[in-house]
């Protein structure tokens, strides 16, 4: 078989690995129908996030389940499944607090840029349609393994509900779905910060209602201006830099609440001001799994297109050029078909 | 009049001052019946957060009406009032959300460790006791001003509830009724972090279930140990130092929240650890007015007895001692009685 492996800065490789297979019981192997190219993937592909040796890429996946260990219960053969990018046992603690992507059993996904993955805690992990889905159900499916999920989290780590006033700094698929989110949520009023015109519109298209193009101090100073003075009840912070933390916490009003899912790089909060900033904040890596469920029922009942953000799709092999077009900005997401 | 002027580290003079007046016809002018040191009045006291000239001290009080400007409506001259650190309109967009800490039109109080004082925006930010109270009443209502308040805000922006296991952070005065808060709202499970036998004392009277007289790593271990390597749901960070926000995010659990009121000196959170922690983090300078009413009927109906936090009555003219017996930690806060 042949996986995708980072080798250093720019440098992807659709390289011969081994066939997973099942390792322990509780183990799944599933013949993977579509994977693709993450925001976060960007920043070891950038050099930002050094790797100490070649990484095996990839952690968005859904697919056919081929083959399950002694143990697994909850999905069989031959059912179409979806996981997060963080495995679960859906027992522990923390996940019955919700908290699946802090399982005491959790473990990262890393391989799943390839035609077929093993998945620990199958029972915690997987969640099985009911039925399988068509073809065009796919990329939206796929959405719900991370990057709706995460924009999901953001939204209820804002607290975003009904009649509430609403930013989202970053216009990348995360931010997007972020929107679409919140829109879900009952946001009114959704602000996009973005200066991109191809993902203006798809903001648009999943509810924003304004677009701020300033950054910084001036896109705050915008979001001051549009909601006379008082800053938003919640902002999604879809990036995970220094600039994007500030420009979240300076735009919510006090009492507010910031869900913030872009993986933090460099990211240091000075306690004064986040004292006085009077901001609730919350985030982390998004629990997927417990909004999987919900997700795959909007998407399979046609209640959200969350699909929209892959607006390049390519055959695996050609994974390399996903990255690329990640990297450039000519693509917002790259889909990868086995 | 003479009132508290710190010069300097460990300077605190009781010297003649203006007497106050009505310089707006929003004021109040009040004769003190109870005024406090509190434990962030130590930070310029011990040179920790430097002034730039000699500064009037004292933000908590509680007192007669003496005369009120002619726009005040809700209060009047022989009324008992009590009143919030910060004032507030409590009219503003921020004051209706309930943080009214951070009105658009707040001023911090300052001159209170005096015989009387002039409070501006008397509307909003006093509140009439109906009919005067007993003098022994006199202590606990003082507390709801700032440091019962402080305590009350750290528990609910801990999302404190019935059920809940919860940890404080720092033994003094608005540690010590952050625990007497939890209790309130609920909590069954109250760890207070203490190494000192009669704030020890204090806390289990509050409602205290357990002592921790670890601190740092050593504290979180055991944290861990009381709740089975889960960790708590709250954590109420009443000192502010870096060691003590750290000590809050490692024993919160994922999902779990702090409330943080100690006001922070140094303090620089790390975005990584922060974001993997999974905490929802809340604080700032607590919105007292919200709390007030609430809280001087929980005094007045005898609910509540946080008056105990006062181990030191002093006259206010022996105000200097009052500083020195808290720096010392010879006395968890001192009553000073014009």
């Amino acid at each position: 078989m042949k996986g995708t492996v980072l080798y250093g800065p720019r440098d992807v490789r659709f390289e011969e690995r081994d066939m997973p297979k099942i390792e322990k019981p509780t183990d799944a192997v599933i013949r993977i129908s579509a994977t693709c190219v993450c925001g976060s993937d960007l920043w070891p592909y950038r050099g930002l996030q050094p790797i100490a040796e070649p990484t095996p890429m990839g952690h968005e996946y859904c697919g056919i389940v081929e083959e399950v260990g002694s143990a697994v219960r909850s999905v069989k053969p031959g059912q179409f499944v979806i996981g997060s990018f963080a495995t679960s046992d859906n027992t522990c603690p923390h996940c019955k607090a919700g908290y699946q992507s802090s399982c005491v059993n959790r473990e990262w996904m890393l391989r799943a840029q390839a035609p077929v993955l093993r998945v620990p805690n199958a029972d915690g992990t997987l969640v099985p349609t009911p039925g399988n889905p068509s073809a065009d159900q796919i990329p939206s499916l796929l959405t719900t393994s991370d990057v709706l999920g995460t924009g999901w989290f953001a939204a209820a780590a804002a607290n975003v509900k009904p009649g509430k006033t609403v930013a989202v700094v970053g216009d990348g698929a995360v931010g997007l779905l972020g929107i679409l989110s919140a829109k879900q949520m009952g946001a009114e009023r959704i602000i996009a910060m973005s200066r991109h015109e191809t993902r203006q519109k798809i903001a648009v298209e999943f509810g924003a209602t304004d677009i701020v193009t300033e950054r910084g101090d001036e896109g705050v100073a915008r979001i001051k201006d549009l909601t006379k003075g008082i800053g938003v009840d919640s902002v999604l912070e879809c990036v995970g830099t220094q600039e994007s933390m500030m420009q979240a916490i300076r735009c919510t009003r006090p009492g507010g609440a910031i869900g913030y899912v872009g993986v933090p790089h460099g990211v240091e909060l000075d306690g004064v001001e986040l004292f006085f900033s009077h901001v609730h904040l919350h985030g982390g890596p998004a629990p997927v799994r417990q909004y999987l469920p919900n997700l795959i029922d909007l998407v399979l009942n046609g209640k959200i297109n969350p699909g929209k953000v892959f607006d390049l799709t390519l055959p695996l092999e050609q994974v390399a050029e996903g990255y690329r077009a990640m990297d450039e900005r000519r693509a917002i997401k790259a889909l990868l078909r086995p």
